[in-house]
């Protein structure tokens, strides 16, 4: 018997989950609206498969709505019953209805079952394959269900105070708050959470409110976020959290001989997997929303941690929504751009052309929405509801004609765009999308060069010549100018402290990648001692969403104009993962999937480091000392690159080279 | 204080009884699912309102969703509250999120009341006002279950048969089952309903079997068609209907001294008036889903009956869905077509501009598919998925390239779309699709006429010009050509006894339209007579779907290779309240809104008839015998045309004229 699968239409679990999870933050216990439009799953679904039998067999189709039955050859059944199919070709139908929730069906045959060789029936849009998750393969699974793990742990301490008890958990935690033994058994109270100790005593300021009822001398919540939790005296009870998570193992590894360092890393890789959810969120107190900026950062991290295709493809598909679109991804003009970038790069890390062509159609509707909106000479301009973010700190010269920063984010896109048409063996697209790309990178060059500054200016419209660092990095990061230039911006821009600094641990993911790869190594591992650091000296056990080393630690929890609207779990933070494993462990592909791939180590400010890279078919373990580079990889097509020398990496082989 | 209305995003209301409906039919008990795509209403809404306000008031918001907020000038409050709005500028939001069923809200002011003053946030498509009905303006009605009216209706004749009594209603009736003082009362038992007889007798074939399930003595079902009730002998019960309607007046009369026709017209109108449900069904027995040709019809008998606006509304919501569209309206590409002409002829009877404009963006997208549909040159010619229909009847030239009766369609919705984009002021639209018509009109005059046969041929790709009366009598009716060529059709084609006859009802409403456009009273009152008139001596007591009049009564039941499967009670029937208003007592629109209009009252082979037809303001009544015309208008615009002369009609004053 082949595994079956609980089937869908495509999209449709992600835009289910993203329904809920978008809905579900509140404020003060009031419901928060997202400010952008969320999609539904269908509520009518068709799926059929054609089958060509050699003997006679049986198939029984369940689904999760009362509505449903099943069609052999044109003859009608109702689901749960088995159907007798004859040898030879056999058409079967599955349809349904569900308002609430979304329709899905699950098949049981002897030769066949459920799963994406099935079609969907899209009365008139292309028929693609039905959606599945390797999450929901048994019959009593509900895909209307997050397929969370769960663990019981106990507060790791007490105190008495304020009228009431804090609890604290050691570290920042996710999950639902267990109350059992409650007396009274029907008590009501209200429990303050807190990411800070400051947080869980300030009812007033505190975020996360709980309200509990007690039934029968129990309660448990919606899943929140803390490290402590605050209960007033009330009566007594039992306390736990069903710590909740994603069981995705770290397949990427990295030690050194810093053990501060070594601490970043371990914090950065607890402060992803608590953002880890049904996509990437950007943190779990707040909004607990899926935004495109910190979504396109987590795929960089995840691909040098966990290397876990189905969170990007589920974090991709919540974030685009459905066809209409009428406004940019999150209302951000430059996430809509990362969205499609991305998309070329996680078939670049993953090798998944399956998820590329069940997005492609989407990709195209994605591109015409952003040329509907370019100005008559092919620029991004702002329009009227466009979020342009580029980075927290505004001081950059905005809202005055196209901005350098977008379209070289939307260079890159077009080029992400063209080579993604090029897998799609859509000639027409390549040629299209490459002309713009060349034409808008043209464009960038003649425009927004300021040739006495030796630097990308913010606007030319304005006649300000303002810099900043970002066009600048974006320059370089997505190579979009020539080598001299390159060279005057690392010398003009990034390397003058003239230039303002970047102030946000998000924008830092882009410059320290940036400066890795001209080789400012140094400049990076001294921003992880001080900034992220920083952090730590602070107490924190996740990083944090901004961070302003020269405020003090409850300062730093302000944000918004609220004292405790950080979040201090913010998976932007995450950042130095992704930097140790491309540029000191120096593991990175150099064509799609890790066909091939560069090992190129550096000690950086390390006395030693060692650790492990995941690929899509295995993973390339990296030791580096003083004097030699180890290398051992399971899987095929690397090369060890130390200064101007190459060595083949064979499969399975330990390759030690003495520097 | 203003009266509140339940507000919803625009749309919603319709797309969710739409679900529903279409959601609804079964065969032989099982979910039969509908063959397009259903589009459902949304799950996240965001309302607003700007208030200026002289004096302090207050807000209460209530919304049909757990999870609901009210935001005033910033600040969050929960639904069910009173909120203190101060004098000044006051910004009100509404956000609701609920997955089943429908978001909507209900508010309490004092000044100022949820209504269509409201706008629909609509996250970067067009704001619109937000959506209402004129049947939910109390806080308790539930705009998610649809507002019909029941009345309790007892069977008029039982008769012992076949184990059990076979209830007869006396006439077609629709609505639920109730079973009250049910002994056993627990009991199950099946009752089969029939539009006949015949097919309340016969189990294996009658397409309406009702599961019943006695629960503490009773049992109702949902709303189901019959005339005929059988129940098996089981036990004790009492059985009466809950007869279903809506509550529509008949604002239009007819009455002459022919009796027959009389009948034709009452049983038109319970015809319509059983089809007059959430839009317009096309039959209330087998699907029940709402058709755009059958709507069509619909309409304009609806204009002549009771003249109302919300189901026409209703109807054209239901029948286009939500964007994108991907295929024709029900499949069918006439079916789509007609849908943009009845928005351009719903304004020509009703003035209703507020519906166009909330409409115009989905008129434009759906010109947008078909366009995107046509072949080269501009004809549209069936694309995979599609369903060609223009009539039951197949034997004209058909799937061989363009279809001349289609072009014609498209050609008219060509003019229509022009006419609406004038009164939207869309210069450029008007332009566009003013040079389509004419475009497509010479071609369908160079391509299709054929002036041996003098008669437009069916294709005139494939060399056999045959000769159908279909897009000859579109041709007439829709203006299609020039005087010259419609002589040589009359002559040619409409009189000509050798191209074969019009077979349906449905057809038979444009070939009489186009009869009594050419003055051929006698050929439509003689179609009357036989065709309808002979339904009604088979003991029809509302119209069917399809009659044959040399077929036997038990034969005509038949349909789809099923003895049953006609539908006795088919909206299309309804044709001659229409005709008879329009050409007998003569009253239709010279302008859009019947700001001008005229009466041409027709004898015909009456020896007097009298009647009223509704506008848009008021009521036109007219009388006319051998010898004198009298006509009475509350309304202003009127013209009494009798031969070259004509009479203007004074509003509230009896024109008497002699003949």
């Amino acid at each position: 018997m082949k595994q079956s699968k609980w089937i869908w239409k495509p999209g449709d679990f992600e835009l289910y989950h993203s329904m809920l999870l978008h809905n579900r933050r509140t404020k003060f216990g009031l419901y928060y609206s997202p400010m952008w439009r969320i999609d539904a799953p269908a509520r009518n679904v068709l799926f059929y498969k054609i089958v060509n039998l050699e003997k006679p067999e049986t198939i029984t189709a369940y689904s999760n709505a009362k509505d449903a039955s099943i069609l052999v050859n044109g003859a009608r059944y109702p689901v749960g019953t088995t159907v007798k199919l004859e040898p030879g070709r056999n058409f079967i139908k599955l349809s349904a209805y569900k308002d609430g929730g979304f329709p899905a069906f699950y098949c049981v045959g002897d030769s066949f079952a459920s799963d994406e060789t099935w079609k969907l029936g899209s009365w008139g849009a292309k028929d693609l394959p039905v959606g599945t998750n390797d999450m929901y393969t048994a019959l009593w699974d509900n895909p209307e269900i997050f397929k969370f793990s769960y663990e019981r742990v106990r507060p790791v301490s007490v105190e008495s105070i304020n009228g009431g008890k804090l609890y604290d958990f050691g570290k920042e935690s996710f999950g639902k708050l267990i109350f059992e033994n409650v007396v009274p058994t029907c008590a009501k109270f209200t429990v303050i959470c807190g990411e800070s100790r400051e947080e869980a005593l300030d009812p007033e300021n505190a975020v996360v409110h709980v309200a509990a009822e007690a039934e029968n001398g129990a309660f448990t919540s919606t899943s929140v976020a803390f490290r402590y939790v605050f209960v007033p005296d009330f009566g007594d009870y039992d306390f736990a959290i069903d710590f909740e998570y994603l069981p995705l193992p770290d397949k990427g590894e990295f030690r050194s001989d810093d053990a501060l360092i070594n601490q970043i890393w371990e914090v950065a890789a607890y402060t992803l997997h608590l953002n880890a959810r049904e996509g990437f969120f950007d943190g779990i107190k707040r909004d607990r929303w899926v935004w495109g900026g910190d979504a396109y950062q987590s795929y960089f991290v995840n691909y040098y941690l966990m290397n876990d295709n189905d969170i990007v493809r589920r974090t991709q598909r919540i974030l685009r929504g459905a066809d209409p679109m009428t406004m940019h991804i999150n209302t951000i003009s430059d996430y809509t751009f990362y969205w499609i970038s991305a998309m070329w790069e996680y078939y670049f890390h993953t090798g998944d052309i399956a998820f590329i062509r069940s997005m492609y159609a989407t990709m195209l509707s994605t591109m015409d929405f952003v040329e509907g909106r370019l100005d008559a000479d092919g620029l991004y301009e702002k329009r009227r509801g466009d979020w342009v973010f580029v980075d927290w700190s505004k001081f950059f010269d905005q809202d005055a004609g196209p901005i350098c920063a977008e379209q070289m984010l939307l260079c890159h896109a077009y080029a992400c765009m063209a080579k993604c048409a090029e897998l799609m063996e859509d000639a027409e697209s390549v040629a299209k999308y490459n002309a713009l790309a060349n034409d808008l990178n043209e464009k960038i060059n003649a425009r927004f060069w300021d040739e006495e500054k030796c630097a990308f200016v913010d606007a030319y419209t304005t006649g300000n010549r303002n810099v900043t660092r970002h066009a600048n990095i974006f320059a370089l990061l997505y190579d979009l100018t020539s080598d001299e230039r390159k060279e005057k911006i690392i010398t003009h821009v990034i390397k003058n402290k003239e230039i303002p600094a970047i102030t946000t641990p998000y924008f830092e993911f882009f410059e320290l990648d940036a400066m890795c790869q001209i080789g400012e190594y140094q400049y990076m591992t001294d921003m992880l001692h001080s900034y992220w650091g920083g952090m730590l000296a602070h107490g924190a056990t996740t990083f944090w969403e901004e961070y302003f080393p020269e405020k003090s630690r409850i300062e730093n929890y302000a944000m918004y104009g609220q004292p405790y609207d950080k979040s201090l779990c913010h998976a932007w933070g995450a950042s130095p993962i992704y930097l140790l494993g491309k540029y000191a462990l120096g593991v990175r592909p150099t064509s799609p999937a890790y066909a091939t791939y560069e090992v190129r180590p550096n000690l950086m400010c390390f006395g030693e480091l060692e650790g492990k890279v995941p690929t899509p078919c295995g993973t390339v373990s990296v030791k580096m000392t003083k004097t030699d580079v180890t290398v051992l990889a399971d899987v095929d097509g690397g090369t060890l690159v130390l200064g101007d020398k190459t060595y083949p990496i064979e499969k399975n082989q330990t390759l030690t080279v003495h520097i």
